[in-house]
């Protein structure tokens, strides 16, 4: 059993929960190592205290479970079988009969905990998405080495839109171009939405990319990432093209040096709230405090969004294996849009940073 | 009160329920005209057979709501605000107390049930869904002519990728020369993941386009579609790259033999099944009938797949205002994989074919 099964296995042991009932693709790859998306087909991972695990899937995809090393039971059912008459055969065959289940409350529907309710005789639900968000929170070497070949396609990505950047080009143009370059690396599938937004799109929180072109004295904001064997990059980088402003060049300097001194600070033991504040107060000490809306940052991995949340209220101690974003923004409507992110890798004793693209400002001409 | 709106509220008379809490993007965008994904925030159309609807979403969305000409009351609620009480407030205010309430089960969570079930007094869950799916089956003039320009734009991405065939390409190259030219067009949503496959991996019905070289003598198959202003199209073609041999060309010209056959009978009346057994039957004559694995097509719409579903046994009648694929298909291992697929509208006495790429055999060299 590999680890992160085996943690999840402890929790139930620990809560004296006898099963646990989890259906998101998200989380029964990070428990099971099989990855699948079936749709408006189940797919699901039951775990017990003291049993061992049972993968439910179409039964076409059973050989892709088995490839992935699954040691355990398998339930594959085709189109016409009934998959939750034959999970009830197999928890009986068990003699598991569950007066209580851990689901996923926020992705299970209702009419799987209608099936789950009839079948095993109305159990109590009860959430396990904060203990599997708490597991997802803390990477392995071997998550952390995958999530940093994703930052390396994503420090690629934006410099073939540096590149891309000429008088005429759209947003569209540039955002065409970064995600054809990495098409043609096997790449099909970004973390989210690739942003490119020049001017006064960038400044506005809601800017979408479209058919704005690129002008002098623009500054050009890039937001994007991959998706990397199941797991995201994140990264934003910010150029000007031709000469920018006093002011738009103060706005740049100041989330830089945000940036920086909440990156400094990443270590085992400081508090997100701790990372929040630090690039806060330095963007409020420089006069920009109403002009940076949003938290400091997000973790990142199977999703591009979990575990922790750097937010200013936060209390949650930094631990070895985190992986998060850090990407203060400033946004003055009709002056400048800047944010600058970075992925961070909590080590034993301070921090690897996994994005690489370089953050001294730069003038396109 | 726009028409399909009108037609819901009468079900909902018809069937005596008394509420109706409508949860997924796709439905409340068919309902109400408003298209919002705002992914783990509530998003919601509340319906009802004698009082006005409610459209609940997060506040900064509710201008958008206005824009869509939405003439109903609307709850926006913040982040420090929760939602459940300000529905609760609202119902309350109207006297509205369900003990019936009609919600997508197949959408709705587990979390957000639980939230009706304490706010509402428990009220009694039936499926919304199946009543939907019928609605969304018949399209107005209006989603006719929005789904007809997302089919130019598949045509049109179709012959990007034609042209884009030469030695040494691979499948990633050639699909991301297409979405890069869609993307100069604005178009920034697929309406599902693009394929492009070649020789033997379109002849495998679990072929993905990876970085497999298009050699001489190929098959190659486009399968793809986009979304626009929320409508999705959806064609194939395949073309040959350097002369084909006689069991390729044979099985290209079963393939067009089977789905004009099928089109052709598309008219008011017609079962769904007639259409499938009419390709089925034709692909059987010319030996191949165990190679045609999959149903003759899908209904089109908000969703790449909704109804009516083209199977062998779906006794639907069509209908004027339906749009459908015809997608007959044959793949035998190792010597070729064809699929051919059209949009098809269903007019007054007849049809339409929305998608216009040429289907003569296209040798390519």
């Amino acid at each position: 059993m590999n680890n992160r099964l085996q943690l999840f296995t402890n929790w139930l042991q620990e809560k004296d929960i006898p099963a646990a009932f989890v259906t998101s693709t998200e989380n029964v790859f990070h428990l099971s190592g099989f990855h699948s998306d079936p749709h408006e087909r189940l797919l699901a991972l039951a775990v017990f205290p003291n049993a061992e695990p049972i993968l439910i899937c179409p039964k076409m995809e059973v050989p892709d479970v088995r490839n992935t090393g699954w040691e355990f039971e398998v339930i594959g059912y085709t189109d016409i079988e009934n998959p939750w008459e034959m999970i009830k055969a197999s928890f009986d065959k068990r003699n598991i009969k569950p007066t209580t289940m851990a689901i996923e409350k926020e992705h299970m529907n209702v009419e799987r905990y209608e099936h789950i309710q009839s079948h095993f005789a109305s159990p109590s639900l009860i959430s396990a998405e904060e203990k599997l968000r708490q597991l997802r929170m803390i990477k392995s070497e071997k998550e952390k080495s995958i999530i940093h070949e994703a930052c390396k396609l994503a420090d690629y990505a934006v410099s073939v839109g540096v590149h891309e950047i000429k008088e005429g080009k759209t947003e569209m143009d540039i955002l065409a171009a970064i995600e054809y370059e990495l098409k043609k690396k096997g790449i099909n599938e970004m973390a989210f939405s690739t942003m490119v937004l020049t001017g006064k799109n960038a400044a506005s929180p809601h800017g979408t990319p479209g058919m704005t072109k690129i002008q002098k004295g623009d500054l050009v904001l890039f937001d994007l990432g991959v998706v990397y064997e199941g797991y995201c990059s994140d990264i934003t980088r910010t150029v000007a093209y031709y000469d920018i402003n006093d002011k738009q060049n103060e706005i740049y300097e100041t989330v830089l040096g945000a940036q920086l001194a909440a990156i400094e600070l990443s270590k085992p033991g400081v508090l997100c709230k701790d990372l929040d504040l630090a690039a806060r107060n330095y963007i409020a000490d420089k006069g920009y405090g109403d002009f940076f809306p949003h938290r400091l940052g997000h973790g990142l991995g199977i999703s591009v969004h979990e575990y922790p949340s750097l937010t200013e209220t936060n209390p949650l101690p930094l631990q070895e294996g985190m992986v998060y974003t850090i990407e203060p923004g400033i946004y003055v409507p009709d002056v400048a849009g800047v944010r600058i992110e970075d992925d961070i890798y909590v080590t034993a004793d301070g921090h690897e940073i996994l994005t690489n693209y370089p953050k001294t400002l730069q003038i396109i001409k």
